[in-house]
């Protein structure tokens, strides 16, 4: 039996996709082991060209791989991954190299990582992006870890990652949780990202009301500009089908709840302990959560809406301020997400390159687009940008589309179609370049109630009014 | 030594004024604990009147008290209430009652409940809401905790509860951590509300040129209306005031960052486990955290705005525009917020009274207001009430402002300026009442990427398009 230099551990779909990939790469032999004995055998099986090493115990599986030996778990995240690693680290030595590829939450890959590295093995979290099929072509992998474990771990990833303009979609995010930190936030995006396309079509419906079939035109259109994108791309595609059992357009035969998995949820609440504001990430996640509460929609139907219907005298220049609407939101979104990968680099001291981020992105994964080259300039340009949108590249994007972005909110507001991704960002950006914020209100209030003091524009300290004796300003302790 | 009823630990500004509160009434004898002896010695020796029984050590605490001994733990939420529980359980019996009155979040004080009522003592998690001055002339108070300690709790609760319309302001809101989970919301909801009030004031002042003491004029008025609430009231204060040092209004003396304490990260977070969209609060919690990152807000301020300014021609017209605005925008907070209870209360198996919890915030909490009569009326009427803003009274309420809200979303919109919480709040507003939501199209997307399948509107079971082959629809297992 040959020995393997990468075993994948986990046959589901996604992990015999990945195995798939792996073989069919120059110089990769790929160990493969699964729990029960029948997906190993079916695999090895359907696929002779494939050279697999095929294990059935993790005594047989670790003698089958070339030290140090590296194996990549591809089981559901859970308590499932914490059995394997147990499994793998009884059977492996210092030095091995042990990958969660699942959609770990990150602080579980720092925990588990910390747990592994006491043994002398290398624990590498890894999100890998792009579904089944990009597992199978080309997914963007996103690894944290040690800087070890990339000397073994990094010619193989990219021996299996997708490739954007010649470069594999794949880079040593940064230590522990790093990788897995990144992934969740490429997620976030992505809720975002749809969102923001389901707010554009649902507009462009109900203001100039052209089918499905013809808005899968526009944003057919839309992807051969700006907006290129795979997710513009599929977009036309779902809104083009037709349902074959009633010759209606399949999106609306769709019942209009729509499901989440997680990872959006989580960019937000870790947002949250980072004080990143990612308003346009929560609205993508929060429109996901109302969508699917029938029992609320049902009885909230009552509640009234405009008198006046929306009219739309010219439908090529609201689909154009639609489309520059979608695209400043975009920015924002983007900005927002890349701000949290900022911030969390901050917080758990990693060292990532955001500019690299981007460019992973450019191939394989759900946000892949040309849009990523300028985000990657961007940081080029200026490593340490405090606000994406800011660079200069942006800033003339924003400036072009904002008075469609406004009328765009505005329309929505007025005609009472939801578009809460579009109305976020656009206060976001308004909040942002703010020069004054009502935000010292709020520090009065508090200082009024709760005594938490404030701050002063002309002088150094920490202050508090004496609001319920004679209203005079003492300098405080500072008690935020 | 005369035996107390009920004892405090911790004895810093809010532990030393609900210690006094207690004292205070008819009935009570207060143990009272501090870890440094200072603290215990100053409170006791500077409130004569107060029947107080001072308490140096665990073992003279739990001696001084009467069984079934009943102490308040008031210190700083974290570690040291652990230490301090551990403390008490080591000194009291089975059958006696430990109340934390800091702000835990919830699922700590379901995990302590738990392990203190496995040695037989009750553990109850109290919500304290009214700062330091509620502390002491009578809070808002919100306690968990078992049916049995209820019934020694009870009495003394209500005795130092602030009073509303004849009623005290407690109630048993259900077992282990309902008091904190509902003392979380509250909290959430209070940020919401301050949020809509900055943007309202925000807008009045750039859209009329008014000063802040003519808007504190107006948030007056507003106060004899039904706007009428605590809130409301200390904003027009805050307004009012002169700056002693400068002679400007306060409010533009104030550095415009607004701080937080984490409950309302919490209300969020918690939110999104629970798939409650709370949009309207997670937008008040991420302007704060937009407001408070100077260095990014400085290099925004280089972004485009709009060309023109806000005109407003006829200001008492816009003034009662953004009074309506602020209202409607209110009522979907309080919406999202009950909501949440409700979820939280099927999520972790509580009995919650919803109008219950209403009535107790109408004294000594933050969100004090009239308006709470109008929920508990709604509740009293449809126990069931699947979304609390579809209550015939606010449904009343928002057809009479939704014409106003509008306008004034979309003159924000236009203007530059930023109203997220108005604007999140029409978009949730609008999202909820849709007949059909574009999340029919998301759901699509994720079909074609991810095979997540999807549901028909025409009939049961679960279905995948064959994007990649063939485009014909299959029946699916549901991987939802």
């Amino acid at each position: 039996m040959s020995q393997a230099n990468i075993g994948v551990v986990g046959l589901a779909v996604m992990g015999s996709n990945l195995a798939r990939n792996l073989a069919s790469r120059e110089g990769n032999t790929v160990a493969v082991f699964n729990r029960s004995r029948s997906k190993t055998d079916e695999l090895v099986a359907a696929h002779p060209e494939a050279e697999f090493v095929p294990a059935f115990t993790y005594d047989e599986f670790a003698a089958s791989l070339a030290k140090p030996r590296t194996a990549i778990i591809m089981v559901k995240a859970g308590a499932g991954t914490d059995a394997v690693i147990d499994a793998l680290v009884d059977v492996f030595e210092p030095g091995d190299i042990i990958v969660d590829g699942g959609n770990a939450l990150f602080t579980d890959t720092i925990r588990r990582e910390k747990a592994v590295r006491a043994t002398g093995i290398n624990f590498v979290g890894a999100g890998i992006s792009g579904g089944e099929e990009g597992a199978l072509t080309g997914p963007s992998i996103m690894p944290g870890g040690s800087d070890e474990s990339w000397v073994t771990l990094g010619p193989i990833l990219r021996s299996i990652a997708a490739v954007a303009e010649g470069e594999p979609c794949v880079t040593h995010v940064g230590h522990d949780g790093a990788g897995h930190f990144v992934k969740m936030v490429h997620n976030g995006i992505e809720y975002a990202d749809m969102q923001l396309i389901a707010e554009a079509y649902d507009l462009i419906r109900r203001g100039t009301g052209k089918s499905p079939a013809e808005i899968a035109d526009v944003f057919a259109e839309w992807n051969r500009g700006e907006l290129e994108s795979y997710l513009i791309e599929i977009t036309a595609e779902v809104l083009r089908q037709t349902d074959a059992a009633t010759g209606q357009p399949l999106v609306d035969v769709i019942v209009d709840q729509a499901g989440a998995k997680g990872t959006g949820a989580w960019t937000v609440q870790t947002a949250l302990n980072l004080g990143t504001p990612v308003s346009g990430i929560a609205e993508a996640v929060f429109a996901r959560s109302l969508s699917s509460h029938p029992e609320q929609r049902s009885v909230a139907g009552a509640l009234p809406g405009p008198v006046e219907a929306l009219t739309v005298d010219d439908a090529d220049a609201f689909i154009e301020d639609v489309r520059l609407a979608l695209y400043a939101s975009k920015i924002v979104a983007y900005s927002q997400g890349f701000d949290e990968i900022r911030a969390g680099a901050a917080e758990y001291d990693w060292s990532i390159d955001l500019g690299a981020i981007a460019k992973i992105w450019r191939g394989g994964c759900i946000i892949r687009a040309q849009f990523l080259n300028r985000i990657s300039d961007a940081y080029a340009a200026t490593p340490e940008l405090a606000v994406l949108m800011t660079a200069p590249y942006f800033v003339e994007a924003l400036g072009r589309a904002q008075g469609a972005w406004r009328r765009i909110v505005s329309t929505a507001a007025g005609a009472g179609i939801p578009a809460p991704a579009f109305a976020s960002s656009l206060a976001y950006y308004d909040g942002l370049r703010a020069d004054r914020l009502p935000a010292a209100l709020i520090q009065g209030q508090r200082d009024f109630f709760g005594a938490h003091t404030y701050k002063r524009i002309d002088r150094e300290g920490t202050f508090h009014t004496l609001w319920s004796g004679d209203r005079t300003e003492v300098e405080a302790e500072d008690t935020h």
